[in-house]
């Protein structure tokens, strides 16, 4: 649950990017901050609260620090034990349960090392180095036309990539990643070390891992064991991580300096006030068609246990996501936040722009303006809303993989450029499970609202609702396709074009008949807005570094980032929020029903239990979506928190930080260690992390 | 299907209230306005069209008029024959069907006069006089604070309806219905003579009444018979009705003037920018929460026929709403309109408000942010969307019925005053079919969302679901109240405050546990939003009234309008759309499935139809729903369309008449011909039209 703001699959486009700072954006004041490690304010900590984080400190976290497909999480043992959010493994969960064996509702527990069971699409990566190659981007789109410029630096960072992994070689082989930071102004490869077996060790029921469910979801006060213990592997057996971290199992003072080391996944905080406009024009769009799908999944989950075990994970995630949203429209719709937007912009655009010259944030306003035109047929069709279903997304990313291989590897797509193909096959490939029914809920309701947005005249809708229903052609395609099997799927794969030229998978000749009109709008908006946006963007950013240089934090990309903070509650309508729950509260507030539902493994075991002992902490540290799973570190890099949450102001970071409100949520280490010691059946575990019971 | 953005009943509060025009507003151009029949513009139609329009003729048109409860509607014979939309009779289509007999779907013709069935919870209102109380209501309200003020306006109101239906007595009575116009700069008394036995006679299916369903509504071209035939009846037979208006079979020509009568609903059109700004940020919470119910009710009605038939008319309705607000939400984030409010505003503002003096725009902006406030509680407790269900609706107008008929009539929520008790009887003992399994979706989802909007610790949450989920506690009060008997209603309802409090009936129990809090939230908004808009609103309405007289028109009310167009299209993105459809496209277009699917009755006849016979038109009339259902006249006051909808662009017009691009769309004459002659066993009701076979 919770923070989860899913970050958008590596090979989907976004469709609104981000610009940079607007002068008046001061130097980061408070605690506000999300700073890659190259660039960490040691000075300010040092004067602000006389902690002292030395380069040898820094490097320590940063190496022990992982990032998920989906989340961060940390080394908590010298055999490869990770700490992460109990959300994090949700679909690892999901994957591997079946009819009768709920794992995402029941918990998992591994008994003995043999037991830990591999989450087939998981991995697990560490940054080992951020080398910068801005010099080499700008010198590849340096004169060329926009469109010309836009093509040559996609091309460009694949062969960066691709070199970067060649020279690492294969006895210690990286992952090479290109990374544009503040929008443009920067590009780096990060290289990773990447694990790619990574089991599930310990999760406990999500009835307590999720306690107060939806309705307490970015509230605090908070009493939810939002924690998994998973193991990185190597060769088959567990990794050698000598340089994980330790608990502090009494947790921080109120008050105390903390660190959040993680991946927050995205932020929108140097936005031109044009493409914050276009976000709140396109934020209601997205909105609507999760509320809708939000309602089928509920409605459908009434209908047999099964069915609702099947869509619970989903149901989360997008119930988690409509929040954030929500949230985020509200604070697009404060006409306070715009007006302070609008000045801080008007100030470096005076100040950058001379009369008749070039202005990127009146180029960016036009190409917004084409991006809403674009929006809807971009979200349907390239985006794939309209086909919305995982066995049409293995037969796209077949289809799609025959013809992007048959290139070099840098004229292609991104996303199937060679760098990227090892994990897109693995994904590929992962035995997990398909759901014929929740495919057909999902590609109906696609087909459905494609035909209401697009027009039943649209020639793509037409040709695929002249003879069917949404739930007709939703049934036949999905009964139809053997593409749920993953030995069919690899053989279509290895096959190459010949394998989808061939091919009579219903799935695979919908993929083809839609591929031409996916290309042919993603063309459209590349060409037409993100050259326009990104050319814009690195001439703001210039003008923000003459300005301001790195003295501010470039906008969050999934990318490393450490930030300070204290332990504190905040002023709410007047009544001070205490920055500790403890565990009594939670089984007063349990109502016996879900969500709000102790499980029996805690009530069987509450009179043993310590009642004061403290459940979730809140504090200032600036994170947001992607920093789910992030260790909390006192000055002595110890965990003394699991970070699952933010408030709900926390919501408002993806544009301005809330200095007074903005509160970030974490899992306390006591209430883990009660959970270990005392409730579940977890010796190995809590023998691994030092715990006697 | 379609225009009927249907309006609030007359007993919920409107949470945003309307304020008058801006100064440079400018007199009516072009074709735009809703005009009253007291102050229709005759000259500038003279010297505009050369069409010439008589007392005489609005005054017959006037009484040829008729207002039902969501729509409106006309006399077309001499003994009370009704022509609507098929989608105004859509309620009453659903309540006579039953398990196996869909009339909604399939339609319904009455083959002999015995066999036209009531429709239970219509009526039928024709307007007889307007008369003009503004001074009497001035008087009540002159030299109050702002709350008694309130208090004491709602009181006259009451008193003055009173009166007036004494005064016409019991022989030919009267309901008097107070009117406030320009935004309370003018007060009236209506007086309409009211049949409240109506009964359907003809309905063609759904599947040619809204041909293209969901995708195509607000579309142009179109193809919809979306077309019902109703009857008054008097003392149990058809009413005398010698001044019905008459058919032109061959309809209009492009560029004939025509003209629209009927009771357009609500519109938007003199809020000041700060009642915009909050509709900004209300619009996407009411969207959200629709949305998710559509989905309910989507993946519902695919768990069996029945459950299917019993969802289709509420969620047609809702797919309806759901598209205006959306393009209501496009238009309110629409910069160019927002800025063209400002400057009116600003301009009529800066001649009225003396530095220091009272600023009327001023408190209703510190009213509107009190009202984002209240917004969620408000719709949840006192509008009853956390208790959407039919059976709680009955409990709570029981509960209140009882507390409120214990006090003077005028002392009364006005819903409940002595005028309005005829009606609201009528429909709580309308023998209407209640279905348990869709009340419990509908109240387990008002619940959830409930809880996830107010939060679990909100003491009324708490107090509900303490020990029960929403899906328990909906399934728990359906299945155990019994008011889904007409006659248990009827026996609380005469058993007054006695009654009630000695029921054990579980709804009732709930709707006296939830009404203290929803009296308290109400009150909240009457005294610190209502009062002060109203105030404002009618300081606004005087320097309107200064600067420009009544050379403008007031917003929709739901009461009579009056406004002339002609026939023509408009120019779609440099394609001129033309203004008439024919038949032979309707068969060219049916794929065979819902929603685009001719019925059989048409395939059927298909080879002996006229394929030229004109379907729709469209016109550039200014109308918004509520106007469905009204018939399009030709200057001889011939019906020549009967108005169904507008196109996507006509839903803007809440805010602003958009000349270019607002365009009304209607049945055309003769493919009404076509149906009830050639298709339909009508011949009985051709007949009474003048229409040989």
């Amino acid at each position: 649950m919770s923070f989860s703001r899913l970050l958008p699959p590596a090979f989907a486009l976004v469709l609104v990017a981000t610009v940079a700072f607007g002068l008046t954006a001061r130097p980061a004041r408070a605690d506000e901050g999300m700073w890659t490690y190259d660039n960490f304010p040691a000075a300010a900590l040092r004067d602000k609260h006389g902690v002292e984080i030395t380069p040898a400190w820094l490097d320590r976290v940063r190496t022990a620090t992982i990032r998920l497909a989906n989340c961060t999480a940390s080394f908590i043992s010298a055999e490869g034990l990770i700490l992460s959010n109990h959300h994090c493994a949700a679909s690892c969960l999901a994957q591997i349960s079946k009819e009768g064996q709920d794992r995402l509702q029941d918990g998992f527990i591994a008994g003995t090392r043999e037991q830990e069971v591999r989450c087939e699409t998981q991995y697990a990566d560490v940054l080992m180095r951020m080398e910068n190659v801005t010099d080499k981007v700008t010198a590849a789109t340096a004169g060329k036309d926009l469109k010309t410029a836009n093509d040559a630096r996609k091309k460009v960072l694949t062969q960066l990539e691709a070199a970067c992994e060649k020279a690492a070689g294969t006895k210690d082989p990286r992952r090479c990643e290109s990374v544009s930071l503040y929008q443009g102004g920067q590009h780096f490869l990060y290289h990773y070390k990447r694990y790619n077996d990574v089991r599930i060790v310990f999760a406990p029921e999500y009835a307590v891992a999720a306690f107060g469910g939806d309705p307490d979801n970015f509230q605090f006060p908070r009493w939810c064991l939002d924690m998994s213990i998973l193991r990185a592997y190597e060769n088959g057996k567990p990794a050698a991580t000598p340089n994980f971290l330790k608990f502090n199992w009494d947790g921080p003072k109120e008050n105390e300096v903390v660190f959040v080391t993680g991946h927050p996944g995205s932020t929108d905080r140097q936005l031109t006030t044009a493409q914050l406009k276009t976000q709140r024009i396109e934020t209601p769009f997205w909105l609507q068609r999760a509320a809708e799908l939000r309602g089928r999944y509920i409605q459908f989950s009434k209908t047999g246990a099964e069915n609702d075990r099947i869509v619970a994970d989903p149901l989360n995630s997008l119930e988690n996501s409509i929040k954030v949203r929500r949230k985020e429209l509200d604070t697009l719709l404060d006409d306070s936040m715009m007006a302070q937007k609008v000045t801080a912009e008007g100030q470096l655009r005076s100040r950058t722009v001379s009369s008749g010259g070039a202005d990127p944030w009146a180029d960016i306003e036009k190409a917004m303006h084409r991006d809403e035109e674009l929006n809807v047929p971009f979200t349907f069709i390239e985006s794939a809303a309209g086909f919305n279903s995982a066995l049409y997304r293995y037969a796209r990313t077949l289809v799609r993989g025959a013809a992007e291989r048959a290139k070099p590897s840098e004229d292609r797509l991104r996303e199937y450029s060679d760098p990227a193909l090892p994990l897109l096959v693995q994904q590929l490939n992962a035995p997990v499970p398909v759901y014929p029914a929740r495919d057909k809920l999902t590609l109906s309701f696609g087909l459905e609202r494609m035909r209401e947005y697009l027009g039943p005249d649209h020639p793509l809708v037409r040709n695929l609702l002249a003879e069917f229903s949404p739930d007709e052609l939703a049934a036949s395609l999905v009964d139809g396709t053997k593409l749920g099997d993953p030995a069919v799927r690899k053989q279509i794969w290895d096959g190459g074009q010949a394998a989808i030229d061939a091919s009579t998978d219903p799935m695979i000749r919908i993929a083809r008949m839609v591929d031409p009109y996916a290309r042919t709008v993603r063309k459209q908006y590349e060409d037409e807005v993100e050259a326009v946006v990104d050319a814009g963007q690195e001439k703001i950013a210039a003008a923000r570094f003459a300005a301001l240089g790195t003295s501010v934090y470039p906008d969050a990309t999934f990318t490393l980032r450490l930030n300070y903070g204290t332990v504190q509650g905040w002023n709410e309508g007047g009544t001070q929020v205490v920055p500790f729950t403890q565990l009594a509260r939670a089984f007063e507030r349990s109502t016996g029903r879900e969500p709000f539902r102790m499980p029996d493994s805690w009530t069987a075991k509450r009179d043993q239990l310590d009642m004061n002992a403290r459940f979730n902490l809140s504090t200032n540290n600036d994170i947001v979506g992607g920093n789910s799973g992030s260790p909390m570190l006192n000055a002595k890099a110890e965990i003394v928190g699991l970070v699952f949450d933010g408030n709900i102001h926390s919501i408002s970071g993806s544009f301005w930080f809330d200095t007074a409100k903005n509160r970030t949520v974490a899992v306390h280490p006591a209430i883990m260690r009660v959970a270990l010691t005392q409730v579940y059946p977890a010796q190995r575990v809590a023998a691994e992390l030092g715990l006697a019971k």
